[in-house]
């Protein structure tokens, strides 16, 4: 620790008054409207951050954690991963002539969201590794980053890394000013996330827990490289998040944030800990701002978890009532 | 951020002067007699956080793995999972009558060293997860922490969490306080790890990355449960852990440190990436505070990551004359 380390914890210390000024003046998370949703998560903080209150939890244990896809970004009109999916698979298409026949490819090349529904994420990330199997890790991170700087949302006319909720980004910040550790865990691979995670919502890689295909340790020209194979190593959605939880964190959660039946396990695993727990839902209903579905949405359907938030008193997120600004870009 | 919280920062300032002057005094990794592995160790460190140097790394991209078995603590007569595992074994074996002709667990019960290297660590973890399959992951952790509470060395007659060393505690706490983020990258299971990393390495659960085996979730009584399954996930070890690190880390390391064969991946991987980099053994020539063994050795074997290490300049840290004392139990 030298000297002018020393000195950004003293700019840290006048930081730590500037948020505490902020706080004291009511604008904590100020892309939420006051109401129920947001009181619910300031007292939920209040409780387990006060050291002398009976809800209280160790900083050690103030885990938290967040789908991706419509929790923290967007994904309509389909799952931005599957987008570059497609990009991906028809390119790799004139080598694999036995797509043809294949369901999965058929119904990406169709963009026949009803097929991709009923096929489940397995055989979309099955044709996915098999497209780009033999590739270093290096050369999938570059093509990723690419495709990311150079595509554009079909309804926003951005890049998909400005379709992130700012209330949400908010939230993130937060939290991890009263101490938490916040998690990604998502269905999408963990390879599409992490080159902009950290930028966007400030959680480095190894914060991000996704679906992971096998990689091959293999030296090449006298050099180690890693090299994508055509197999799935781990599914992260549905029953898979607890169980990425479980491998990747080790810890059960205090808290949890999603907005789809894929993250009923997840939230369900979250609430059942002993002590106060926080479990969230973003319901999406502004088809002005940004898109409205629910209970029969092919993508990111929301029907068994929203009957369970309603019995269980999860908060559930009006992104139209609760939120006065959904994407950064808003004037 | 409230008032108590920003006490504490300035008491975080208070401390970082006497982090501060006690560099200035010298007295960095006290443990650690002066010498080129020492030198070697402070130097990557000054350079790579030296904003104006031309080795310097952002905070970002200061990460460290630390193998376990024999780097951090001890391995010897035989890694302490593989004794723990013998005793689940050998209270699952009624169960088991078909495990009479397997390989895996004759030698394991006979603890038959050269038996054991032979077999590799896969046919042992596929004997441990079958003994407790079934088993929820919380019942599974309380089993651990029962066995590490009442199991005692049998040559140091002390709890193994004592066998941790001290030189390479102080060098975790030394790369965390100058901005590293270490990470635990071990062949054994991270369910064996995680109870006690925290406190003895300040490491905390979603950094220890290692061997998994399947868990699957279920509603049990109406309650969400991870229960284990009867089959391997991962096997972290050799050309595993390079693959670990991608899957967990998701960035390349610029320090590696380990002690075997079982480490060479890993530190290839780490000391091939551009920049200053890394890469350490620890090297068990001290028979009379600890144990003396490498080139034929069952267990840590350190043959070709030796003559790796000589080839490439790697530091070899010599146990016997580089720390001046290896576990803290020693007056």
């Amino acid at each position: 620790m030298d000297r002018r380390n020393v000195l950004k914890w003293v700019a840290g210390i006048s930081l730590a008054f500037a948020v505490d000024i902020s706080l004291a003046q009511g604008v904590v998370l100020p892309s939420w409207n006051e109401g129920p949703a947001k009181t619910g998560i300031v007292e939920f903080v209040k409780a387990v951050t006060d050291e002398k209150g009976k809800d209280f939890v160790p900083t050690a244990d103030r885990i938290a954690v967040f789908d991706n896809d419509g929790t923290l970004w967007a994904e309509q009109p389909m799952y931005f991963q599957a987008l570059f999916m497609l990009d991906q698979v028809k390119g790799a298409a004139p080598k694999h002539p036995e797509w043809k026949a294949n369901p999965a490819f058929q119904a990406l090349v169709a963009q026949d969201k009803a097929a991709l529904e009923k096929l489940g994420m397995k055989p979309l990330l099955e044709l996915m590794v098999s497209a780009n199997s033999g590739m270093t890790v290096a050369d999938y991170d570059k093509t990723i980053r690419d495709w990311l700087a150079n595509s554009k949302h079909p309804k926003f006319k951005r890049p998909y890394t400005d379709l992130t909720y700012k209330p949400m980004q908010e939230l993130l910040a937060y939290l991890r000013a009263n101490g938490f550790r916040t998690f990604i865990v998502s269905g999408g691979s963990v390879e599409f996330m992490r080159p902009w995670a950290e930028k966007a919502y400030g959680i480095p890689p190894e914060q991000v827990v996704g679906s992971q295909q096998e990689v091959k340790f293999e030296m090449k020209d006298g050099k180690p490289v890693l090299t994508r194979e055509a197999k799935i190593a781990f599914v992260d959605d549905g029953p898979g998040k607890p169980v990425g939880i479980y491998r990747h964190i080790g810890k059960r959660p205090i808290a949890a944030f999603g907005n789809s039946d894929g993250d009923l396990q997840m939230l369900q695993v979250t609430a059942a800990g002993e002590g106060r727990r926080l479990a969230l839902i973003v319901h999406h209903d502004d088809a002005v701002r940004e898109y409205a579905y629910d209970r029969t949405s092919h993508i990111g359907k929301l029907d068994k978890a929203w009957d369970e938030a309603k019995a269980k008193n999860w908060i559930v997120v009006s992104m139209k009532s609760d939120w006065n600004r959904v994407f950064g870009f808003e004037k």
